[in-house]
This record gives structure tokens, sequence and C-alpha cells, in this order.
């Protein structure tokens, strides 16, 4: 293992130091418990965005910490869940009264513990709804999650929820937004290379040389099947045609019912996209891959979505959910409609996502 | 070799090709000469920034064309100059009679090409003037330069000068201004991993697994030592001190003067730090080496700098001026004035570089 660190124990914390004084003026780093959170942090009157999940996504969760995004974001270990104590720490810090959305990404570790963390917030007074996050097509299971994996769509739904909540939306409005971009997006990703853990210091699993995992997860979790790599082309295709064959379907998922003061199961209806749809085009790069290639895939991505009559109206291209050095992309398409394009378009401003301000 | 590509030799091609259908409302390509171009040129009355290299360094130069920064960026074949027919068609195109000013990286190639464009410019009417960037504290001589190779000052350059150009100055003051700017920084950078270039697919260098090169070039030219790896902190530190410690020293370098209408040889001296400077510290990745290790570095190039009593009043970290898919990282430290910050606050709107519109 050849990466840019000190002891692999201290990966984690050091990075988030060196964040913290690369952007005082946007975020402040709390240690023990660890979270990330908006230098002007409490806003009064507006609702908190907090989210969190293991580390090694860099920039995701922190680097989206600032104005018209995350309120505050909570690090894991890498790849680890973080725990409730950073997330009740979190909201306390972050609330302005208008209470929290939770975004949560669909592995069992987070889910267990941002419904753990409500419970306690609740109980000191601080409303508080949970939102999860499942869009990957990939795979029905997978090795820590039950259901569809929480990917690429978490990024777009922190912009786009960050920017209502400075708009004024309240709580439920916020949280109803979010699960509306949860169902309309979806995401496949593919790696070239293994990553290395830190802490464990060899590849988390082995690719031969002209090896591919198609449908990988953001942990090095197994896709859907492993093959000889492609074309840039063929690979774009294959991604993007998961997503748009993808067919309808619902699934059962827990929120907190404010009215019943307890935990619900909900049925959502995810919705298969539909020539004419207008949509976000996001290609992210797994960590080790540069722009350049991910253009190449855009490229393609463009022409399926021309062939498939799916209208990109916007995109985002760059490395904004990592799996630490990983090579590979993963792309997510997200329909949008005129209250996500208006927000999506408001101003942002973090380390690693900024526009418009 | 595995990459995101289709036919090596179409790699360059199609990358910029999604480019331009990813960003039309701030860029469009010229095929044939190829060059990248604002969507709104020429700007009547504003000077034009030109600047151009080999590609495979993505996002520098295409991903800076746009508002406040770049008017056109010429592209070669991977770690290839472009040739003089480019940049001079990117003059003409760009051209808002107000002059051209060409940003030139320390490479043999790149400065043959860009004085021979210059010459077919001003013979067809267009006030061209050249400054070259060569800030590499590395090496004094390396594979393909005399003198210091270009590297991260360029990004800072661009940026300065852009913003510089919209402000409205003159040809000859933004030339003045992108010599300061040169002339105030310096760069040292390190290979964990060789880059690989499409069209050989191999690696261009061989690294142990313990091995790393300090010193690197963008192109994977080598650099002073070829050393076991260390810790991120004594790399940092390596890094920064190489900056620190650098002399002041004279060199002759060429440009064009208007006065006698040829090339002159002018004297330029960069001068050491010193403490008390403002600087702005530039950490970049090489294109593999994610955002969490790079804050790591940031991290120890703070605790350096103050160490030195060097102020860090702004920062940029990530990745803008990549060689492929290397690992490793480079610092610039670029000593700063009132007049260079305010230039670098100015609102930018590029591919990949963005704030304030």
């Amino acid at each position: 293992m050849k990466k840019l660190i000190n002891a692999p124990v201290d990966f984690v914390r050091e990075s988030l130091e060196g964040m913290a004084v690369a952007h005082p003026d946007l975020i402040k780093v709390h240690h023990d418990p660890t979270f990330i959170y908006r230098t002007d942090a409490p806003k009064h009157g507006k609702v908190a965005i907090v989210s969190g999940g293991g580390s090694g996504h860099e920039p995701m969760h922190g680097g989206f910490v600032g104005i018209g995004m995350l309120d505050a974001a909570c690090p894991g270990e890498v790849f680890t869940s973080p725990t409730p104590d950073q997330m009740l720490e979190a909201a306390k810090k972050v609330d302005g009264g208008a209470g929290i959305l939770y975004i949560v990404k669909n592995y069992s570790g987070d889910i267990m513990n941002f419904e753990m963390a409500t419970e306690l917030a609740r109980s000191e007074g601080i409303r508080v709804l949970n939102i999860l996050i499942d869009d990957d097509v990939a795979v029905k299971d997978s090795l820590y999650t039950q259901g569809r994996r929480g990917v690429g769509t978490t990024v777009l739904a922190e912009k786009i929820c960050g920017a209502a909540t400075e708009q004024g939306y309240d709580l439920q409005r916020v949280a109803s937004l979010c699960r509306r971009v949860n169902l309309n997006g979806r995401s496949m990703g593919i790696a070239l290379t293994s990553c290395t853990v830190p802490a464990k210091g060899t590849p988390t699993f082995a690719l031969g040389d002209r090896e591919v995992e198609m449908g990988i997860g953001i942990h090095g979790e197994p896709g859907r099947e492993r093959m000889s790599i492609k074309s840039a082309d063929e690979i774009a295709q294959m991604l993007a045609m998961s997503i748009i064959e993808d067919i309808s379907y619902s699934r059962t998922v827990r929120e907190w019912d404010e009215d019943k003061g307890e935990w619900v199961d909900v049925e959502l209806m995810n919705h298969a996209f539909e020539k004419g749809d207008k949509v976000l085009a996001f290609v992210n790069s797994m960590g080790g891959t540069p722009l350049s290639e991910l253009y190449i895939i855009y490229r393609q991505l463009v022409e399926v979505c021309e062939k498939h009559s799916l209208q990109i109206v916007r995109n985002l291209i760059g490395p904004y959910m990592t799996s630490l050095d990983m090579q590979g992309c993963s792309i997510t398409l997200l329909k949008l409609d005129d209250e996500m394009i208006q927000l999506w378009d408001a101003p942002v401003k973090t380390p690693s996502l900024r526009w418009g301000i």
C-alpha cells in the first residue's frame, strides 16, 4: 500500500483536521464525538440537514457541509457507520428550532444508528425525520444492505434539499422532497481496480489485469458480474441501460411518523424512467479515475439518453462519492421536475460543491 | 492497462467531445485544428488569454476556459505540445481587438510552437504577448525542458490573469501581472505510481511497492530522487521545504518586445520566500490520489508554513493539474499581494473552477 497518510489509525482524524484548517470560513470539525458542521450553525428557523456514513467516500459527506447543502455530516471510520452519539450531537449543534432531516444511505449499520439517533434527539425535544436513499440498481441485496444500496442520488438529494431549507421549506416538506428525489434517482457503478482500506493495507478484492466488476458497491461489495474490460462506450451503455431499463418497483421503508410518534412502514414506489423525462446526468469518479475518462463516459451517456428520449437538462461530472483510490465510475440519472431544477440551480458554497456564491 | 476509453487514438478527441456536450453554456470545442473556447467569444475590448499544452493534465487547461479565466485552450495529444496552427486559430477566434496573452509552460515543444504562433498571429495583425511559467523547483533541467518545468503556478496564473482581463487590464498590464505571478510561485511534486499513457498502454516508469519519485514531472519525468515511501507528514515537509528553502535566482527568458518588434532576452529574478509573506497554498492531486489524502498533506503544510512564518491566506485543494491516473500530489506556494488576492477572489465560472457566479 502506498498512500499519502501517516498511521492508518489517524487517517480519518487527520484528514478532517486538514479540512478544518482549509475551510474555516465554511466548516468546523467537532471531535469526540466527530462531526463537521457549518461555521454559522445553528441557523435559527431553518430546517437543518445532517447526513453521514463511513469515511472513504470524500468529498461526500463532509465536503458538502456549508451554505445551501448540509448543516452537518457525521463521518465514521473508513467504510464504517458513524455512531448515534455523533448524529445526536451534530443534531444538537445545528438545530435551529425547525427540526432536522437525517439523510441516510441504505446500509444496515447506518440505518440502525440513525434510527437510534432519531429517538435520542426526539427524547431531547428536537424534531427529527429521516429519509433513506436506496438508488443502486446493481443488486437487490448486498454485503451490508437489505434492499438497494444508497449511492449517487445521495449527493443530489443533499444539494436539492439543502437549497430547499435555505428557501424556508419546513421539515415535513423537505422530507417529502428528499423522498421524491430518492424515488426519482437511480445509479449503477463499475470498478476497474479495488480500493485499499488504510487499516487493512491490501486491496479489498482482486481483479485481473483485464477484469472489471460491473455493479460495484462503494465499499467494494460485489456487483452483478465480473467481466473482461470493455470499451468506454460499451461500459457507459451497460451502466446507463441498467438504469433506464430498471422497471417500476415498490418496497417498504421505515420512517418516523410524527403524528403517531412511532416508526411506521411506508410503502414507496419507484417509477421507471419514461420517454420525455428531464434528467440530471451524474458521472462520478470512484476516486482514482481522472476527469478525462469521465468525459468519455459522459459523451456516450448523452447518446444513450437521446436514443431513449431522456432529456439531460443538468449534469454533474467529477469525483463526488468515491471509494478511496478505486478506479472506476458510476452513473446516476435523476428525473427532475421544475421545483428540483430551481433548487439544483440555487447557490451553494461548500468545500467541494460551489456555484452562484 | 484498464481505462475508461475507447481506441487510444480517440482519447483526446472523445474526451473533448464529452466536455463540449457537458458544458455548452461555457465552452465550445473547435476541431481541426483543435481548441476549446468561450461560448461567448470574442469579448470585444477585453484582452484574451490563451493557454495550452499536452493533454493528460485535465482539468488543465480546457476545464479552465470560461468567464474569469481562459478564453481558449489548445490541447495537444497526450503529453505532446499542441501545434502553432491550433494556437493561431484559437487566437483569431477569441481576439476581441485588445490582444492575446499566451500563457506557456516551460517545455521546449510548447515554447517553440507558441513562439511560432505569436509570430503568425502578429503577421495577421493580432497583438500577442507570451509569458512563460517555470515554477518547478525539483530539477534544473528535465527531459523536455531547459530550466525549470512549468507546473502548478500555471493554474493560479490563469485564474488571476483571467480575472484581470475581466476587470479591463490592458495587454501589457496582464502580461506584467502574469510574469509577476510566475516569479512569485514555486512548486514540487511526488509520484506514488506511474501514469499510463493510453497510446502506450504500459506505465511510463516503474516504481517498487514501497518506492516513490520525489520531484516528479507532470509527464512522469524523473525528479530528484527515488526513495522509500515516507509518512504523509514527512512527504509534506520535504515538498514544502524544497519550496521554502529555494533561494533567489535569476535566468533569461525570451519574450516578444512590442516596441522593438522582435524577441528579446529578459533577465528575470525569482525572490526566495521571506518571513511574513502571504501565500496561496495549492495542494494538487496527480489524478489518482483522492481528496482525503490531499487534506492530510494540507494539514502538515499549514504547520510547516506557520513554522516558517508564511501566512496562508488562500488555498486550493484538489485535482487541477494531473498526470492521467498517476497517484501522488504536488504543492505550490504563491506569494500574494493585495492585487493578486482581489483577482483570486473575483468570480470565475469554468467547467472545473467556479465561484461567486
